[in-house]
């Protein structure tokens, strides 16, 4: 039950909906780069399943996109104000500050506060890599984990990230949730109507649950236990607490809450490699540590072990060759959109590049 | 089979005997404080066990404790080479650069080369919440995990920090191994004779253990399985990858290796959060934050959810006036090592404040 997209084609689809709803060109362009490149990397939870639920927020008004966002820097530190841009716009913005800042001065810090949803970390981290600097990028999210010892939602699976170049291996890329697993892959169990493993979730009063929809109801676990829920709370005191945005049940549910914006935070660290050595000397060393952990003796039936990232480097690879699969349901949640802005998606779909 | 010692007794011992056994007197108490600081906690795994290691490396030259380190400053970011003197001597001072790079440009980065073992993070991060600036320190750790589908230890159970001041709270501070658990926990199993959980360890040829000998000559696992890995490979990249330190395999193991000095790095990010907004806005809101999510409803049997950290601010206080218990093992390699350095234990213990 699913079909096959060209990326780009599916991509020109998206930048066009996103524009015909009310976004600049440029910043239209950004929000379908960012769901494409979710699909592209295999984070299909990510994705342009996250499409509807963005078109139907900025109908709703309750995105606004064309506010214009608040910037004030200090010297290593910037706070912007996303003033409820796309998330992805805001997101995109504050890696182009973050970028500055610590190029100019060996590290930069934005803080984000009055943002939304902004999809997967990687999206940003990719430009970080570009540019030869190392980042953190963490998000905080609505209440979906219970903290340890709690039977309902408190904290979000807010993302950790981190990223940095390499010489002849794909880029180092750390992104995950900080719960077992990404809520995303719930949504595509229930939308696909599979169950969930045992340890992914409880229910709503709190027990144990592999049945997605009661899962969705309930709460998601962190991973390892108190760990994850101490990671997750960390990234919610940085990107909530200090930027001045939501932080635990101040950053509202985007499919629940029809009233008010998100006010999720963002918060984004990064460093200039250069200050420390010089760029391909960092690559060369980085390179090693990869080629020797990569040669490491293998448990028998794993054919070879992956660096963070890897997978989905090459799903990427892939993926541009051999396009994106999208269940029937999101497919008809595009064409029901494509229709109230007049995009056409099989129209589209035949367009020559 | 343990003996309960006054904490102030025991701190002032291990001075004494670090300074015997060569260290400066500044040094000496950098050393036993973090010693005991590590005790204090409840963090037995890092406390005065790890002292007769400390001591046989310190005579076994494997570490000179008289070297000067070395400073470069570059703006936000300093580079510490620590010489192969003491590893808490060197995380201290690390500490300190970090506190005054981030004082004056709002952030402050230290990546440390050429250190060893620097016991538990918490006790560098104490001195950051006491001058409200918040801050992560990693450090990576001779190797003990196996990468993900791999059967032998590559990288460390390298330890994952944060810190931050709260209002009426104890402070926020995550400090933990990103393995299942520390390593010094089997360790202590070991000292105790006692087995150890499913789940926590490999045995040397790659199969799950409960028996903390076959443990310890095996591999710890990460926590979260490649959630962990990766979390475990970040703290590597940034704390040898980065500052020119050892990594993987050039992380000499303090237990094993008598011909090289370890080669340890760290790394150590600071945010001055009166960048962000006043101290004391920051404070309240963090409160609030803590106020609400030990204000959830809990589980069957669960008394109380508890922050990062609590637990441990908890045992200081009770500590500090119950004392600290040591197995007769740990007592009687401090007799040992005090002998050789004409410490004597008993006496000290007599000595008046
Ligand atoms: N915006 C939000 O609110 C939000 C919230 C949660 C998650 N997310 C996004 O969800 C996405 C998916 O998160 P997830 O936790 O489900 O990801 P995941 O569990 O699929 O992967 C997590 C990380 O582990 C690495 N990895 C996985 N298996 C590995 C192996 N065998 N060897 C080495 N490395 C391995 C991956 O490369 C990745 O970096 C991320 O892009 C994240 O940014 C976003
Ligand atoms: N220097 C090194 O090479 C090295 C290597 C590994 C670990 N370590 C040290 O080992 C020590 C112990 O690490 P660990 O992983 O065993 O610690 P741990 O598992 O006992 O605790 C980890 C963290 O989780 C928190 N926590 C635990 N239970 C909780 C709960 N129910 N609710 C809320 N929070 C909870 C703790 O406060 C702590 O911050 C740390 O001090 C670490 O720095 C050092």
């Amino acid at each position: 039950m699913t079909r096959r997209f060209d990326w780009v084609k599916l991509e020109n689809f998206c930048e066009e909906i996103f524009h015909k709803a009310g976004l600049s060109r440029k910043d239209a362009k950004t929000v379908a780069e960012s769901l494409i490149e979710a699909n592209l990397r295999g984070v299909d939870s990510h994705g342009v399943v996250r499409s509807y639920i963005y078109l139907r927020r900025i109908h709703e008004k309750m995105i606004n996109p064309n506010n214009e966002m608040v910037v004030e820097v200090d010297g290593t530190v910037t706070l912007l104000d996303g003033k409820n841009q796309m998330g992805s716009v805001i997101g995109k913005k504050a890696m182009e500050l973050a970028l500055a800042a610590t190029k100019e001065h060996g590290t930069g810090i934005v803080g984000v506060k009055g943002s939304n949803h902004f999809g997967t970390c990687a999206y940003y981290l990719e430009e970080a890599i570009k540019e030869d600097i190392v980042m953190f990028v963490f998000s905080n999210a609505s209440q979906t984990m219970p903290p340890t010892g709690g039977i309902r939602p408190f904290i979000g699976t807010n993302p950790f990230s981190f990223g940095a170049p390499t010489g002849n291996h794909p880029p180092f890329i750390l992104d995950m949730a900080t719960s077992e697993v990404a809520r995303g892959k719930i949504i595509n169990a229930f939308n696909k109507g599979e169950s969930i493993p045992e340890g992914w979730a409880l229910d709503k009063d709190g027990n144990h649950t592999t049945d997605a929809s009661k899962a969705l109801e309930g709460s998601v676990l962190p991973m390892a236990g108190p760990k994850g829920y101490a990671l997750s709370m960390l990234i919610d005191i940085l990107s909530g607490v200090l930027t001045g945005s939501g932080f635990g049940k101040y950053v509202n549910n985007m499919y629940e809450n029809w009233v008010n914006p998100q006010n999720v935070g963002h918060f984004f660290i990064g460093i200039d490699i250069s200050k420390f050595m010089p760029v391909d000397v960092f690559k060369k060393r980085i390179d090693k540590y990869l080629d020797e952990i990569k040669a490491e003796p293998k448990k028998r039936g794993i054919k070879e072990i992956l660096i963070p990232g890897e997978i989905e480097y090459r799903s990427k690879q892939k993926r541009r060759k051999m396009g994106i699969e999208l269940p029937l349901k999101v497919e008809k949640e595009l064409k029901e959109w494509g229709k109230i802005h007049d995009v056409d998606l099989e129209k589209a779909l035949k367009e020559r590049q």
